[in-house]
């Protein structure tokens, strides 16, 4: 039987200029939507699983055009809130070359923000649910949002469903200190999480918590790192993707992942960029959708770059790939022929 | 010398679906940014004068773009003062025939609704001005803009500028009460006035405030309103559109203006409508650039009619007519024949 | 609860010129999907019911891109069959004034025509379903269709679903003769019949087949038709359209509905038009959604032409509209303002 | 066999604001080529003849682009000679309702202005050829295009082709005596005349040149002035098209021939507008069309109007019509219905 | 005089997503056609020869913006037969960095595939001629193709044409026995043979039919092999590209060309690309153009590599280039320096 | 208190095709307004500076869209003199890879070639300017524009007004031998000259002008050759940047600038290629910038080189970026990390 995993965060509407203006350029913008978590429900529905996103939405035809969205990837949006004011908002100029991407965030006030905890029926969310996954953005968008993750962790551990978190952490959101407050209590309750604390490091200096891409690998210290992770907060998997940023258009990639005796490490691809929004959350999803069927966690961390590496290659937040696709890069086909 | 006129009010982006299509459907939106005042400043400059925009716009990209939009049709943005967060937006889905336009407002916490007072210079601001105006809108965000366009009306009548303001009345904003409550104080520092308050009214019941357009128009009854309107508020016109609504893409218009002695009435124009949005401050606009100019109120009226039915086969908030085509209108051509 | 609905039929790419572009300027082509049936299918939907469309479509991106379509609107897609070789296309160029919009058919060989009829689970399907709608144009698609109606026909009735049919003859797809023989078969399990078949006419050239439109409609005529069409396939209602083309931009709608006793017109709509296609559908749409909810057949048939009239002002086959939307109409309001 | 026609003038580049942008809106302009006769000699290729169309063209990927703009509408430049600086360029802004459509030319110095007048070989050009048509247009730009028409008309009356003229008189080009001086020498060898010059009336005043439409049409005083200009001239048949100009998109069109006996009027068309550049040439290319078939001159005087009619739906200078289409409105069918 | 050249083979509409838009979200096609042996004969056409394109197109809209997609660039569609229902249609997504470019196929049925053989005159085809080119995907579409074609190849040869023929294996069309059983009779009329078979080899394993790219080239092998395809089919040449898939959009290219002494390698190219639909005929029709011009086959090859790599840059399936851009890049200038 | 900088100039429209389309298959035109001198007072005034821009423009709605466009981006357009007949045009066609960009020029006849001198007030200009920037661009254009910049010259002299010239050598528009003898004399007044003259050089071959790009830099010999320019010019700095050209879209850019002591390198930079046109005006800018504010020398080298680097990554003539984006370059951030 299809299996459901449930996804829960924040669903903005992301505006881009065309091609890459600048925005003082730009006579119209480029309508998608998509946030951490929601690009995560997207990719389990591409492979097949039977994926729920929960989230508010206004009650208003802006809400409604990011609810259809979802629902044309195949994500079903029954548990979707409708209440509050105003869809968050971001606004995308896509860099090249020397020049970075930029973001403007308009997303105060959003409706998540306003959650109406009350109309969420996680018990109904999480029957019979395989997977919950969430991250690091939602608990920085205040008060509301930690205690609406709070719950829905809570009933997640309730029905016995295994919990995956993305850490994420955005410093225009929230600042360290806040992070590291609010993070643990919910980590100690999920059985893998991507990315660590700083405050897990005794070389704080060298692991910095944004400093995620090495040049310079240092094996050693990320197995000590990871094991006092996943120690500390009961974790089965500790894992983190590895980025090199030689420009804005042409990035390097690679991941590890922690069982408590082996950190293995990923194949590296090295790929030019069409929209690099979202591979973070394209590798969340590889990383479920492999543990959701049982797979081994090696074979999964090679599934979950490979298909983080396709989302580089595609306009939007979501990654929009199958699963054959996926596994034809694992298998090391780069050449890009033409399929005819 | 040219005269230099000032508006104040807020600056919106507009993002509208394109062509006919509804929100669900878009996967583009056009910008341009508008405002009822802001419409009034580019037809100002249009027009030839020396045309003073004073708003508060985020120091980000966003509020760059806005910046640069009204530059580009030559408005100053000199005291446009950059602070607050966010541009307000607003969603804009076109009808047409049986089906009405849709405004979806997300303008809440907008950069002017947190105007930094002090940092309005309005004494620089309206030395050497030969105008001010503004409109009920700017009031209906808050205390805080109340007290601003207070501080620009006072401002104002210290240097002897004449003033204008458009009552522009919105429901989604405020309410009647809260609207009649605020804007005597305003009113009666001004000069002119376009529209009317209910409360004026001896029979409500037959004019009320949002019903401007009449099928049996009844000039006694708008001469007995108009005259206690004016003498209530010390006025030295009372002014108002008489719009017919035959569908969302063909409309009737007139005017009419009353001097104290005689209430004057427009010709009546039929059209069919490309855009809309802004038509009333196009022709408030059009009446101020005329009264500026210390035109007779007749014929500033009469062009006011004119650049306000052009308006309507404009893409956007801003009125892109020069004065020579408001003129040709004036003079009845409305045969469309190419010229060339 | 909410009601189940079930519309079978096929899904077809639409290509469109831009704007009002002949095919020879074209170079590029919007792309909408649709269908007679998966156009009412979408309006269920958009009224809040929980709608399902029963198809075949080819098991590649072009039938996952055709099925995405449907979802994203809220149709639920589950009992599409993957199987067969090709999308169906239908070339559009939308006509304006003098000149009437074009279609070229190339629909020929399409995954519906090859339906692998035993994979339609019809007991799954019409299990707790509320209302079963399909059109003549499926039959007309050859053999292999008529089977698949026939069968889908015999499960609904065994379930003891309403049944609807919209005779919708097209010429380009077979002669009045085929038509006239399949159809009754068809016809007589249903409750709901739009159109009538020639052969119940004894007046034929008054009244012929494809001349739905009558400048001078003649009631008592209409009446005695209908009542023979609805004694002969035992149907509860029998309903039509009637309308007048002026222009291809300029049309004027009514419809009329017999239920044995009374013919009851609605109020005659006259309107331009952005774009027609799916009107008839959007009418159907209108019809089944209030006798699903057992409104009044009177009621039912004036919500149904409301709805028809504003598909009109709604860009590809879908009538993107809310039954508040709906409703406004049906009250009256046809002034067009902008709602704000 | 194919008929062999023959036009001769100037190809310009159009670039046209999308929609109905102003010029200081617009972000691109749409490209298409067209000129007075080029629009005739596309129409004539439309209708299946074979048309050859003689002009010159610089030798750069624009004047290329021009080049291919023909041929992909089956006109044959074989003839077309290769030298000069540049295409000649009209920006084109279209208007709506009361806003008049635009031009501003820019086609000063353009190729055929500096025609190398001995690179035209007439003598192969009309080589059984069956008919040659110029327009007024051509002689406007100049001494050396005089020239060239002039040997065009010389050789085509040596080879004994049939010579038809549009008056085409642009005030922006030249004055009414430059006119009137330079075309009756022109005039003099053709067969058809479509316009008439001022000079023939007697009575100015009633009669301007510019004046083609009219309200209240005074049949014996235009048969009193074709019957002078046939005289004079030795034309065979005087012709004119009667335009009444409602709005920018709402216009009303007729036409009327001279053949020395009686004065033939066409029906009169109502008819929304599209884009009406190149009307006037798809009226003289379905005269030319229908006169070089052998047609009678009624006749072909309704298939005129009735192309110009259709021309009105189209965008661009080209009436992309086929013969079909215009005989489907010559027999009354302006419904618009849907051909499915 | 220009000399005359003849292609044969389908035309086929592609529907390409814009930009790297997925199928699944694209709301819009590009649309142009194009086909192998098309794609020849508008690069012979760009190059300045007499080039006529044969094959059957349907008798209506789309066939007939098929038809004119040609003329425009140049191609003599005089011998298009118009029959048949449908233009073949492939729908195209570009692919990038590790992403390949994906076609799916929709041409079974296409006019082609029902060729009225009869109406092919090819008597009046090849009179005159001095080349004849077709490729392996017309015999590939069927029994009435093949037959098609080789009345085309007894046709040639009758009137001493040249021909030259491109294998051009298409896995998706047909498999490779059927492939080897039907090009032998065809290769053995040509001249030039591009591509090889694989019955022709010793040792299968090593070339395989599919693998033309080669990173560690075997002169020797090349040369045995491409000899006994020429004694076998007495051909005067036979050629390969040799092409290097690093990603999507970077390659390499070479080519090899075999006169039964030498094996001649060209210059190898490194470069980055925007669309490669039709290199491999843009390649073809650099050789042919050059022989035709009775150029060294050196020279020859030279000249089709620079072509097939300069067709890399070029958007759609036409290599929009002159003889003289081509010759720039063969006397190797790739600097990209603007040209002003 | 902000910098008064001034530049002169023609302002031309830039027709480019959409993406990388060729001019034969363009159906539209990206709009932009550029020249060299433009493209500088628009850097400028995006630093911050008062900046004026100096041309001649047409007093039409063409000329209308080029002064707003000029004033979007803040630079002040009131000595703009508004007379002459046409906006100069530029069609460009970008190229990619191998195949170049491509310019073809239609700027003859524009405004500026026919300055109405005495309309340019150039005291009023210069009063309390600090700086005047032009380039060897507009001298070319002939008689008239070589007397405009002669006075403008004299006139920023006698106001004590800093001058820096771009010598900006086009082939297209005049030869080595009118450059020649016409620069000198510009160039003695100024401050600050980018190039240097092909006269001044011994060794003429390995030095030759339009060699600007040097793979085997070789510093003695560029140090004596700027010293020659400078002593015999009595200029301030002598600069030129140093271009490698790859390939269409990846190119490496250094800088250098010899003070009469020493010959300063900048970094080098390698980077791929949005749009090229207008970097050595974003050079210039950066430069005047530096030098206007009295910044070091180097460290003005520096950020030119870097603003150059960045204006590749940006669409249009426009360099649209921030002193803070050029200043993060300069520090050495080519990391490409999306900004969040």
């Amino acid at each position: 039987m299809t299996k459901k995993v449930v996804t829960m965060g924040e669903l903005l509407m992301r505006l881009s200029t065309p091609g890459y203006q600048r925005f003082t350029q730009a006579q119209s913008f480029d309508v998608v939507y998509g946030g951490a978590e929601a690009n995560v429900a997207v990719s389990l529905s591409n492979y097949g699983l039977n994926s729920y996103f929960v989230t508010q939405l206004p009650d208003n035809p802006i809400g409604q055009s990011a609810d259809n969205y979802l629902k044309k990837y195949g994500v079903n949006t029954d548990y979707v809130v409708k209440a509050g004011d105003r869809v968050g908002i971001y606004f995308f100029e896509k860099g090249t070359s020397v020049r970075p991407s930029k973001v403007v965030y308009d997303r105060a006030n959003s409706a998540i923000t306003k959650a109406d905890i009350e109309k969420f029926d996680f018990d109904e969310i999480f029957k019979d649910a395989d997977w919950f996954h969430f991250s690091g953005i939602t608990p920085a968008l205040g008060e509301n949002c930690i205690k609406l993750v709070e719950k829905a962790v809570e009933a997640a551990k309730k029905h016995g469903v295994p919990i995956s978190v993305d850490l994420n952490y955005r410093k225009q959101l929230w600042d360290v200190e806040q992070f590291e407050a609010v993070m643990p209590k919910l980590i100690e309750n999920a059985d893998v999480c991507i990315g660590w604390l700083s405050s897990i490091e005794e070389k704080q200096k060298e692991y910095k918590l944004a400093d995620f891409a090495k040049d310079s690998f240092d094996e050693e210290r990320f197995k000590e790192l990871f094991s006092r992770m996943r120690e500390k907060y009961n974790l089965k998997y500790v894992v983190t993707t590895l980025r090199e940023n030689y420009s804005a258009t042409h990035n390097g990639l690679a991941a590890i992942i922690y069982d408590g005796k082996e950190l293995y490490k990923s194949k590296k691809y090295d790929f030019s960029i069409q929209d690099r929004v979202g591979a973070g959350d394209a590798f969340a999803a590889g990383l479920i959708y492999q543990l959701v069927l049982n797979k081994d966690h090696k074979e999964a961390l090679d599934f979950a770059v490979a298909a983080s590496v396709l989302k580089h290659t595609i306009d939007g937040d979501f990654n929009v790939v199958t699963e054959n696709e996926v596994m034809e890069l694992v298998k090391g086909n780069t050449s890009g022929s033409v399929q005819r």
